[in-house]
């Protein structure tokens, strides 16, 4: 089972990497480009768990250590693979 | 209409950073963690193109910019908002 955690700036919190990367698009032509936020996505593979309890453990794991909440927004799903 | 790319290592190439997530969640008692990889989850906003469009587009700014293909794997999802 695999528990997949996005990891974004909150919406607020100024995102350089963000900036830079919608500025490099533009660059490149994609004109239509507004607003670019950057996160990270954590892949956890774990074994034995219900999708329940996988959700869980989920955030659990976001709250604790993936995500620091002052500044970043978490959200997690569940899947078979 | 939301744009969002996810951009992981591929299978086989070495994830330090994935590594150290899992010793971390380890140590805090997550021991039901296995494998971890930690990629980066790029969402831009785009104005006036269909969800068809949205996605061509989408998948052009990753082989372009967002992604190097050599070591990493890409996915697009289009989203309303």
């Amino acid at each position: 089972m695999r528990i997949r955690v996005h990891v974004t700036p909150r919406v607020g919190v100024l995102d350089p990497q963000g900036k830079a990367v919608a500025g490099g698009l533009k660059s490149l032509g994609f004109n239509e480009v507004g607003e670019v936020r950057v996160g990270k996505v954590i892949d956890v593979t774990v074994e034995g768990l219900s999708e329940e309890q996988a959700l869980e453990r989920g955030r659990a794991m976001a709250k604790q250590l993936l995500a620091n909440e002052v500044v970043e927004d978490f959200d997690v799903h569940v899947s078979a693979n």
